[in-house]
């Protein structure tokens, strides 16, 4: 951030710690399809605010996706609509469509809807938006905001940070990884989180099925476009062998995209008579404008859609957008 | 580090800057078998001691795994003796019989041996020794080395002590990742390194023959002793299908290690007439008593050994000496 920035941010957060300190009760929530960013800041959030004896709930009713069920454990979980609130935060969200639907209607009832968010294509949607792409994480930005309030930093708080910031910034290792994402992890582990142990519960726990199933996988990988694309299918067969929540096995494509001197990383899916594709871009090719085409989106560098058919008619499909789209850029 | 061996640690990294200021010529070497630490802070040493004016060699003759080559390019290295030196600086290197031969002899006309490490079983071969357990990587103690010489951190400094920091962390991830290790990597992005940059060379340039590869020895894991122990197995014909230099494949360990309620990963791959074994240990079975009964070594949690014989053979040795050991825990 330069300094004008910075000075903007810094009075955003004391501007939101003032309003939540004044408010009769904060709803608390974030995205659908949830990652360890979104689950980690929602989590810390509302035990920050607790902690501050502010009247605060946290709003869920989604599922969370196994490796990342031990962020939310010991969470007092509100599905009913809160009596007493007048005050939302959500966090890491780009828009309201990205929300679930109750808590979405209970923002109608807030007199402050406040917005943390680190992605660019963020809406300000909020009354309040503290929004900062610089930031790798909302578990940074959420940091922030909790130490503006005054609220001891806990390991109960930490934790659930720690967790978003490293997903979020792949240990470290994605683009967004800067000077203050390493602040953040000096803060955290201060307070006792243990890198190696978080690393452990969130990779260390796989059953062998799915260490076999990744075997499948990469087994399936295969060069098109002279070396361009790598793609790589899961099909229903492999799942059902191995009885997998599909959610599990979005990772796959970092190996296709590890390949030397590709553009386009591709995972094809199989789920009934569909194929959810994700689409990873190393190059300048802009995989959303294919996903968008298609139905779904994304980004310019990563972007997914489901298409009907099956696999190889789909996999058809999506070259033949790649093909037409790459040439366009010779 | 408590304060007195941080006052320690600080007053040796003194005297040693002033010995290399007041050397007629330094030879810099590490260990045999490189990895990202010993050849970063090597390179990085050497580099710091040219800028500095000082008269320096950088010993090696050995290979470089070839995800690693970048971080040595553009390096002037000598084979031969130098016709002036009289300091040795030896980094990330536990004893003398890790030093290449040729290096080890040229210890023999110093005047001063400097040897810097931070694995515990360092056996204090040096004239002076900088030995820190808590530091995550020689990189770490070589920065705080460079910067006490009074050397500017350029880029070309920073990128290998990058390298080695992240390579021994885990990208941070490891058990000895603590708050030195960000501290570090903040002063290091400060000068340009770019954490993704580098990523994407260390670990996106993979052959897709690499990643069929993973697929086979993957599809290969098998849980033994009631799920205590999993073992992946590669084999020669996996390797001569795919060509690789067998030294890239040592990291598939990792997945045996990430299977849930193991406590024991083993890793066997054939080499002519023999099986290299590697073993990592998740509890308490200290894997380096059966890597050292058959002609072996490492430590408490990582070892290996070489056995002769085909791979099921070996299979079977290395099995009944886990059983053996895992009984006598009982």
């Amino acid at each position: 951030m330069d300094g004008v920035s910075n000075i903007r941010y810094r009075e955003t957060v004391k501007e939101i710690a003032e309003r939540l300190l004044n408010s009769s009760g904060v709803i608390v929530s974030s995205h659908i399809e949830p990652d360890g960013d979104s689950i980690g800041c929602m989590v810390a959030m509302w035990r920050a605010l607790r902690a501050k004896g502010i009247n605060s709930y946290l709003i869920w009713e989604g599922e969370i996706p196994n490796r990342l069920k031990f962020v939310i454990e010991n969470c007092e979980i509100t599905k009913e609509e809160p009596r007493d609130y007048d005050t939302a935060i959500v966090l890491d969200s780009g828009d309201l469509n990205r929300l679930q639907p109750a808590f979405r209607n209970m923002l109608k009832n807030c007199r402050v809807v406040i917005n943390i968010d680190h992605h660019k294509s963020n809406s300000m949607f909020g009354d309040i938006n503290l929004v900062d792409v610089e930031s790798s994480s909302a578990a940074e930005m959420a940091l922030d905001l909790i130490e503006e309030l005054g609220v001891e930093l806990s390991f109960d708080i930490a934790l659930p940070l720690y967790v978003g910031l490293i997903t979020d910034t792949g240990n470290f290792s994605y683009a967004n990884t800067n000077r203050k994402s390493h602040l953040t992890a000096i803060r955290l582990i201060s307070v006792g989180v243990d890198p190696y142990i978080i690393h452990k519960v969130l990779n260390e726990n796989k059953d062998i099925k799915f260490i076999l199933l990744l075997g499948d996988a990469l087994k399936s990988i295969k060069l098109k476009m002279g070396g361009k694309i790598a793609v790589i299918r899961i099909t229903s067969k492999m799942l059902d062998d191995n009885k997998f929540d599909p959610r599990e096995v979005n990772g796959f494509i970092e190996y296709a995209r590890a390949v030397k001197g590709i553009d386009v990383a591709v995972l094809l899916r199989e789920e009934d008579n569909k194929v959810k594709v994700s689409m990873r871009s190393k190059g300048k090719v802009d995989v959303n404008k294919i996903a968008m085409a298609l139905g779904g989106g994304g980004h310019e560098k990563a972007a997914g859609c489901e298409v009907e058919g099956d696999i190889d008619s789909v996999e058809r499909t999506i070259l033949n957008h790649l093909e037409e789209l790459m040439g366009s850029y010779k």
